[in-house]
């Protein structure tokens, strides 16, 4: 029996955009169904995701696997004989988890705070996000890719948050570019991939998408 | 050479315990470094884990991995000819990560504010722990361990927060156990560990730290 998989997602989410490269990468035959999130999420989403209720979610042969970075571990895990995404190595991979965990817990808060907050929040945040990507800047160094010479874990894991990156700078009122320029080459680099460029949406598309929200949840 | 294993934790730490049981259960020789997180962190400690300067730091041949839940993956990983704590089938391993992720986002959270919030926030906090726990405690169901009759990677996870059990119901004054009465079953159980009983403290104490943080962050 050939492989069910199907991908429930929302397109402005960097984490839905991850399983989605990912699985592009391995070469895996999926179905995508995009999520009304904000408005009307789907019986099938409710039933797959009872705990959180969210997107992604990865469906294969009728069991569900939440968390982004759980399913690319499991796709990882499911379909290794093609592209291997993670090290080989369990410290390079200890240390790939540990900077996609840092990834979520410093860029999502902060990146979210550059348009639905003001004042002090607003500028410290704005501070931190860019210290963030500079750290992460310095994990890179010179290699082409997070893991070296190959697009991988942690590539997949950071590159989803470039379209977001002209809403962030436009809400939030700053600019990235000056103190990351070798993580915008990266960011470009893996824009040339296949698996990232159709993954990934109009970063034009993702400030509308944050207008929306603000109205939503009336910030002005 | 011999592997020198130095874990750098902080007793009433739920998440340092794990890396303890985890250690304990594995038979790796290690040493135990207890940190004055409060007051005085180490410079090994600040060094090791130079973008959270948090505990626990697992460090193996002088090289650091940080964060509980990915030093235990690691642990599996390095350690693997003893005591398998994580799953082999990769669907059930996806399940239980995404399961301890689900701890440490709801636990955590709600059981801090069962010490430092009131009123309205206070009884929401309370009602969605308790849940949480009958979330757990379902899926525990009628086994002996959350994997089965053996105890292992979720059991792990989540052991820790019994040692606060206590301090949580006095300071937020409500009972877990009339609808826990499963779960309360299962702590015992993994209570009867050595790997657990010499990890875990004294809840009385815990209820002592409490004391001194709602002090330290002038709580009443």
């Amino acid at each position: 029996m050939a492989d069910e998989v199907i991908l429930l997602s929302f397109w402005p989410s960097m984490f839905g955009m991850r399983t989605n490269i990912a699985l592009e990468e391995k070469g895996v035959k999926y179905e995508y169904r995009e999520e009304d999130v904000l408005y009307n999420k789907s019986p099938l989403l409710l039933e797959m995701n009872p705990i959180h209720k969210m997107v992604p979610v990865l469906i294969h042969n009728g069991k569900p696997v939440c968390e982004s970075i759980i399913q690319l571990q499991y796709i990882e895990e499911v379909w290794s004989n093609k592209n291997q995404l993670l090290p080989s190595d369990p410290y390079q991979r200890a240390q790939a988890l540990f900077l996609a965990d840092f990834v979520d817990k410093k860029l999502y808060v902060c990146g979210r705070k550059t348009w639905a907050t003001k004042g002090e929040e607003l500028e410290e945040a704005k501070m931190e996000f860019v210290e963030t990507l500079k750290t992460l800047q310095s994990e890179l160094g010179d290699k082409l890719y997070f893991g070296g010479d190959k697009f991988g874990f942690l590539d997949i894991a950071l590159i989803g948050y470039y379209s977001w990156f002209p809403a962030y700078q436009k809400f939030g009122n700053f600019s990235i570019e000056p103190e990351c320029s070798k993580l915008m080459a990266w960011d470009k680099r893996c824009m040339q991939r296949d698996s990232v460029a159709k993954s990934l949406p109009d970063p034009e598309k993702v400030v509308g998408y944050v207008l929306v929200l603000k109205k939503l949840y009336g910030i002005e």
